[in-house]
């Protein structure tokens, strides 16, 4: 990676994740460096999970992955954007986006799958 | 609010700003409690400055300023979404957008301003 990465004090950035067709922002998670070499060495978009404390597939076990079509990075390299083609949803609620409501509860989104059908 | 937002340790969440027009990823910055209601309060964008230590009023001195159309949350309440019409551009170097570089450091944003013009 030519452009410097500021990593936080846990050694971790937001990441935030576009769909190249619809220009929707789908979800924002954190990526450790690992996270994006494998992303850049895969082409399926990697990141660190804080809650399993792990690194991250999206997609790994529900099939739902993000095809990589360009990583971007923000002027100050303390945040990057995954631009990508998001295979079924990306939320694990079933909405095509994680920000499927507005911040009055309303729901704006479209749900795209059944997550009882995804997950066990 | 009628959604709960998870705020940080530092009281603070990410906040992604998109172009309602062009649907262009602006930029990445954060936002506490009182930032998220001046938004709402005056319809232009406000976030915190960790490196100020206060409240932004984004584009107050520079006049590129970002007016709302729509906040949204994400389905954890860990980081929202400004949906807002950019005035200028949102980076102070002069781009639409602060993700301009691909992570190689190719430049694939657009200029739309001369920073020495804004900023003294």
């Amino acid at each position: 990676m030519s452009v410097d990465l500021a990593f936080d004090e846990n050694k971790l950035l937001p990441a935030i994740a576009q769909d190249v067709e619809t220009g929707g922002v789908l979800m924002l998670a954190y990526v450790t460096r690992e996270a994006i070499e494998r992303s850049r060495e895969t082409g399926e978009a990697h990141y660190y999970s804080r809650s399993r404390d792990e690194l991250w597939h999206k997609g790994g076990s529900s099939g739902h992955v993000q095809r990589i079509e360009e990583i971007r990075v923000d002027c100050d390299g303390d945040a990057i954007l995954y631009l990508v083609d998001q295979e079924g949803g990306a939320c694990h609620t079933g909405y095509e986006s994680c920000f499927y409501r507005t911040l009055d509860g309303e729901v704006v989104g479209d749900r795209v799958f059944d997550p009882d059908d995804v997950y066990e």
